[in-house]
């Protein structure tokens, strides 16, 4: 039958290796961290770069506060020791997701380089690809868009210790990529991390294509 | 060219969806929970059902002490507050892998009824298949396999707590499977869960099948 043929997975005894899930996703795992000020657009571009990934028939998955905070770490506050937890269990499930074969695509503040770099650390430990992106615009232009109230309420001190108003945002001195996301469109940021992710084999590597499922599916129907 | 159209994914502009993950994955999300003493053979299970699945070409991945309780359930102890927040924790994490369309095995003691049923509840409330699978064999049994030593030690006092000698095993009243490890085979077991998974629509639907892609294929080299 062309059906059973027609796949590049191989028939397995011992344990499933991550190799494996690979090879059956046809793409690595891997951990995209989106950083960045509030309205700097990290969730706009994990959107459409899910959308551009899916349409390469890839699997992402993105992380942010509507099923993070109000999930795994919904029993945690605003507190610095809480804030540095809700950074450590976002990269322990994006460590996680990765090994599972999955592009995890995290859209959190994260303002705190040592939280970020422990992110990291974990990541190079499990040898898991870690792509910081800072999504990098000025606060003038992230406080004009505002998309949730969030700079309104600060400023009115409704809301304390609010990145870039009265708590501090680290950039990232060495990230992966840099987006300037006041001077580029969105369609030239999603291409940027497309282009690393194919650089550094993540997506569109030649054996994980779907060539392969369709000459076999071919030789098969012969 | 035949590698762009031997896909069933269909080109897409709004946000991705979950459906649209299990239709490039040709399976549905779901978690299986395994529940049962140490010793009982939950991760023997899980070990050899990933095997079945990947076989069948699909995606799993094990929960299990090795990557939960050494990383993001790391600053938990044994407390009783703190083993319902481990519970609470990975079923957080498995209703995300499900959201996903990964089918998350989850390989715990969790001896309160409590605690699966609130992971029961937030898989009811995220519209995501809940498989708990009670691994049951005696007290007698488990702790003569002791695999790892650890009712040795917990019958010299060296464990405290210890599900089965001084602290209870509350059996599920009511689970999706129930499996006698102490008489039936490896291979029945993982045949069962495969059948359940078939039945439920989670793995073999007919739309999740290779064939589209290889009828697919077969049309564009024509």
């Amino acid at each position: 039958m062309a059906e059973q043929k027609a796949t590049n997975v191989t028939w397995h005894h011992g344990e499933v290796s991550r190799e494996d899930r690979y090879r059956l996703l046809r793409q690595k795992g891997a951990t995209i961290w989106f950083t960045g000020l509030s309205g700097s657009g990290k969730s706009t571009i994990a959107v459409a770069l899910e959308t551009a990934l899916f349409n390469q028939s890839k699997l992402s998955y993105r992380l942010d506060g509507d099923n993070v905070r109000l999930g795994i770490n919904k029993n945690l506050g605003f507190s610095e020791q809480d804030r540095k937890e809700n950074i450590r269990r976002i990269g322990e499930i994006a460590k996680l997701f990765g090994d599972a074969g999955v592009i995890s695509l995290s859209s959190f503040i994260s303002p705190y380089r040592a939280d970020r770099d422990e992110v990291r650390r974990l990541h190079e430990a499990a040898k898991l690809p870690f792509v910081e992106v800072h999504v990098d615009c000025s606060l003038a232009v992230a406080e004009k868009r505002d998309p949730k109230g969030l700079y309104k309420k600060a400023r009115a001190g409704e809301i304390k210790n609010f990145t870039g108003i009265d708590d501090p945002y680290e950039a990232p001195a060495n990230p992966e990529l840099h987006l300037h996301t006041d001077r580029m469109t969105l369609e030239q940021e999603v291409d940027i991390i497309i282009d690393y992710l194919k650089k550094h084999g993540i997506i569109g590597a030649r054996h994980f294509t779907r060539a392969e499922d369709a000459s076999e599916a071919i030789a098969a129907a012969r």
